[in-house]
């Protein structure tokens, strides 16, 4: 095929007629799962492999086409969206979903980044194996998508981002070109350990194709609690013995807060068995023998401290799996109540107290009719600070003032769910100029044209 | 002071003049602790604070000077020794040793880039908190180097390489900016995660001045063990069966040969309470109760299964102590029988017995007079696999084979200690065109005069 022919002609021969979409069936891609980002795509290409993906990039890149990278469409800040243009290529992902193989006693499992994260976790707790990434998405996110996201999740306290389970890629250049680096490796510190160019760039360097991810022992015991403490402060102090007593352990310490107990006993019809203006989820798992032991301790310290206030700890694990089922039901119940501004911020631990305060003061001065819903991951400093009953129109005066806190806090405005396009002009707006140049320096030399999804992560150069 | 003032004299109108050192005040720092590797400096600097190293960066730019940054000197490929011209700078690190602050309850602890690792482990300790970089250097290793090494040891089976615990850095870049990310932040997605490119990359990238390190909680219990194994095939059948028994706790898996048991006995005169063939020393660590009950029943289990043949499980922190004291006596006692060509590889653990079978027998045909002290950490896949009794003129043959069955193997040639200037031939030598390509477009992109670090890790274009 000639190299001028028309685009679609070419990308058609390379993939196949059925694996390049237009028209309705681009629907379910070219919007997102929650519908608040609408693209127009000129095709959605779905390759069959890696070769496939990256002659269709080669074409794109000699065509000067922009492609907008696609995994499960889960992210929640556009990043899989392509803009209005009707020029841009949606390239999916959702083909390529094979395990190519567990290694469960280098605790290894090399896999194709369609394949989406629930499969790839329950084929490898048959081999008491576990994938320790864990978030709502996960029956839909897929493993592309989560890499090129660095996704979070409740586990992240105990195991860290999805950066710190990557121990080999295989990556489609902006040029067409493979970087193939599928190492079952721990250790490798041969040369600039090229892959973490691609982890949490969103797709804007290069497209993931493949992944090699380090597992971990499955824990064979869990102590999970609720527990209501009288305030933040306490909930902070609880948190600090819960690593003095049982350590390595702990993997997850969530917030939950009154308002949001309410949300879901109105929209979800589930009642949480204690209730108070702050709540925290509490989850611990271990191989060893002794875990509820030190639970149960840690729970009367948290007692006699005045630290908690009312408790529970499961005595199932169907009793775990219904605490677990209140927080993820949070977003849902949000949704039903009318949604709301959603953040991803995080701050120092313990600076938490103090900006929450100044927040909730803020709030009230700049949107007093503001009903708040955070909810998150205190253990790691990240909460979910979600802003309802705000007019549209004082969404970004309420962001800006948000944001501008989070950072006289020394925090991050998005702290695991990525810039996208949906906090990119934030984070032009707070970045220094060191970080602004460096960012770009980074994007131009591997992308020189510029094609690799557009307007996402890296600010449009004014 | 005017721009084309002489070089020496800006530097020592920016840091002082006892601060900028000639002659024979250098011999320290032109020469590794090893006496491996010789440079000839044209000076040393030893600047205060950021703001100086900043500005001697920035002048050194000026006068197209390359500048070797230097940590504590401890590491093991030459990757802090300049070149024999007379030309090039060292900027020693070692003035700035201020530990900024520990914060237990967000576990972080915020160091200048000259702080001795053993002096920040020690800090911590008192607040029952853990640092986890373990390594023989670590008094005298200085934080700034390990970060820029990507520093593994005797702890990354558990706690990851120094990467993964990297949150934050300071980078004074080639330019002479300073890049300032000096965040107390387990989460962080906004942009791209620019600290990434400064870790592992031995300072051709820019020089780090401080860091934001992660702690986790300091175990409480501690089970050792010495056993004796009949294979490696033995070792690990019972390195997986420890990951499922002890799972998290598993900290140390390490290999040492009897051979290097031999050596140890000769040489420095401690004799292991057990001997074969492979003896492998584990270590475990927990804050809950029961470890030692899972440490007695997995050791149970091994001799049960015939994996162990002898074995011993420390009874006091004395006895675990002067276990370790084995493992760490290995390299020295190696140099007194007269030294080895050293090498870092690591190889996917279930390929590890059929790559020792094969690079033994390749090693009988390249160098028959060779003997092995082999030895590392098998947990990881990374193994010392040093051959002694080599002539000097045989040690790039040997080399060249014992890496093309690395590579063979799929494994990588520098596990934990970097490229350096020893290693970057035989990088470049084996990795490909793809990789070559990037590395340059990211050394062009930040360093384009190339005057960080010239020579180490980034093989010069031809």
């Amino acid at each position: 095929m000639p190299g001028d022919a028309p685009l679609l002609e070419r990308l058609r021969a390379i993939c196949g007629d059925a694996a390049v979409l237009t028209g309705g069936d681009m629907a379910a891609y070219a919007t997102d799962w929650r519908g608040m980002f609408h693209g127009r795509p000129l095709c959605v290409l779905r390759p069959a492999g890696t070769e496939e993906v990256a002659r269709c990039v080669a074409a794109c890149a000699e065509a000067g086409t922009a492609i907008v990278p696609q995994g499960g469409n889960t992210g929640l800040a556009g990043g899989a969206t392509p803009d209005e243009s009707g020029t841009e290529v949606i390239l999916a992902l959702d083909r390529m979903t094979a395990i190519r193989r567990i290694d469960p006693v280098g605790m290894t499992v090399e896999v194709e980044a369609g394949t989406i994260l629930q499969t790839v976790q329950d084929a490898v707790r048959n081999e008491n194996r576990l994938l320790p990434i864990s978030l709502a998405a996960e029956g839909s996110a897929r493993i592309g998508g989560l890499i090129a996201t660095n996704a979070g999740g409740v586990d992240v306290l105990r195991y860290g981002m999805t950066r710190a389970l990557v121990l080999g890629l295989e990556v489609v250049l902006p040029d067409g070109q493979i970087l193939s680096r599928l190492r079952h490796l721990r250790k490798d510190n041969a040369g600039y350990d090229l892959k973490q160019l691609f982890i949490g760039t969103e797709g804007t360097l290069g497209i993931v194709t493949a992944a090699v991810l380090r597992l971990v022992p499955l824990p064979r015991h869990r102590a999970t609690a609720l527990i209501a403490v009288p305030d933040i402060a306490s909930a902070i102090a609880l948190y600090a013995r819960a690593q003095n007593e049982i350590g390595e352990a702990l993997s997850a310490f969530e917030l939950i807060s009154g308002a949001g107990l309410d949300l879901i006993s109105e929209h979800m019809g589930q009642t949480a068995p204690v209730h108070a203006d702050w709540v925290l989820l509490i989850e611990a798992g271990s191989s060893l023998p002794g875990l509820r032991e030190a639970a149960e301790k840690l729970l009367e310290a948290a007692f006699e401290e005045g630290w908690a206030t009312d408790g529970v700890l499961a005595e199932s694990g169907a009793q775990a799996d219904a605490l677990w089922q209140l927080r993820e039901s949070l977003t849902e119940a949000e949704g039903k109540a009318g949604g709301a501004i959603k953040h991803d911020i995080s701050v120092p631990i313990p600076g938490m107290d103090a900006f929450l305060q100044e927040a909730g003061a803020m709030l009230r001065d700049v949107a007093p009719e503001a009903r708040l819903n955070v909810f998150g991951h205190l253990g790691d400093g990240n909460l979910h600070y979600n802003v309802m009953n705000v007019a549209k129109e004082d969404a970004a005066r309420v962001n800006a003032a948000l944001h501008d806190m989070v950072a006289a806090h020394h925090g991050s405005i998005s702290a695991e769910h990525g810039l996208g396009q949906y906090r990119v002009a934030e984070w032009a707006r707070l970045a220094g100029a060191v970080e602004h140049d460096l960012t770009h320096r980074i994007k131009d030399a591997l992308d020189p044209a510029g094609l690799m999804n557009p307007g996402k992560v890296v600010p449009t150069r004014g």
